[in-house]
């Protein structure tokens, strides 16, 4: 039996992130990466990173705080307290796909970032695929999330890595709405019931938030039942 | 008078950063950033950005720690002793310049987690330069060093940010060989005796190191006594 080339995917714990991943088992052996960047529901997101993980039984996970990137757009703010707040609305806004302006407290070129880091993991691991679960529809206005983003990084990868290495960034769901998301993710048996997409609670969603609303109407527009518990 | 632009500078503390600071000053009101990646020599380089960053009254300085590209790296490795040693190798390898091909443990793609955030930051403070003391010549076999992927990673970073965005990458010494920096530093006044570049020592540079030895033959080259004190 042919040995199964591996692929580096970006999960989250979000709904988008686990429906790369299902598109990423189907073909590819996975090494799972999270990035923490010290979000309030940090938690909860990394449990789901396990969580799924766990349930596609991925042995290779790696775990990576960039919290700088906080540090980085704090500084132009002064008040201590709306800082972390604007940081979480923002960090939310983009990635739970609000669609609306960037805030001013935004961190600026976090995909290419997170980018950076998995293409390194890729080249130790020897991995050829990247998978991210980026929207380019429902992230208007982040050019981080655009499909002429995603290629220009591919370019940017051949030129700064060793000639004999071969990576690419797959994007399977860029061209999908809340919706696709929830109807390919049945198709597909990604584990809808262990993704989380709350930035509030750490238990149970509040349902209110932003995110919780996205995620809610994607699943009444799919007349699909959302397995997850909220307050 | 008219307000300078700001540049973002990439500050290691050796003597190449040092004069692409030197460039810097000249025509833009720098903000100094430092990588650290866990290198044994870590604490001496810090203090060799903070000395530099002091003799320009830099204000704006940010240090970064991205370890997590020593863990990425120490993953192909079993030894936990031959892990960080070979790992400041390679490190030492890639930053000094030493030309030879590239150790198994060497972290890949290291030029791009760092311009990343660099660019993350320039967005911030609304630097349009970026300045790196990258060199070419030096560093044959490192693809992330080289001019084309400079040029490559410019145009992602277009792609990648806000429409009303300009940030360049600015490689000043890109063409320089060691007895290039060491004269043109001279002729800019960079501050070369608090450059740092030994991977040895904390207090006296060791002299034997290969990034000693690099540094030594530079300067002989040059014809110039090296400000700085060996063992």
């Amino acid at each position: 039996m042919q040995k199964l080339q591996t692929a580096i995917v970006l999960v989250s714990g979000g709904m988008d992130s686990a429906l790369a991943a299902a598109f990423a088992v189907k073909t590819y052996k996975p090494a799972f990466l999270h990035v923490n960047y010290g979000q309030r529901t940090e938690e909860r997101e990394l449990k789901a990173f396990h969580d799924i993980a766990d349930y596609y039984n991925v042995e290779k996970r790696l775990v990576v705080d960039i919290s700088y990137l906080r540090d980085i757009g704090g500084s132009s703010l002064t008040d201590k307290k709306i800082k972390v707040t604007k940081y979480n609305l923002a960090i939310n806004f983009h990635r739970r796909g609000l669609g609306k302006p960037i805030p001013s407290s935004y961190v600026p070129f976090r995909n290419a970032n997170i980018l950076a880091i998995a293409v390194s993991w890729a080249e130790v691991l020897k991995a050829q695929k990247i998978f991210i679960g980026a929207v380019e529809e429902d992230s208007s206005g982040y050019p981080d999330c655009r499909k002429k983003f995603f290629l220009s990084f591919g370019r940017m990868i051949k030129l700064g890595t060793k000639p004999d290495t071969d990576i690419e960034i797959v994007t399977p769901v860029i061209d999908f709405s809340k919706r696709d998301i929830v109807l390919k993710s049945v198709e597909l048996k990604s584990p809808l019931h262990l993704t989380w997409s709350c930035y509030k609670e750490n238990k149970n969603a509040c349902g209110v938030c932003d995110s919780c609303a996205i995620r809610i109407r994607g699943f009444r527009q799919a007349g699909i039942i959302d397995p997850i518990t909220y307050k």
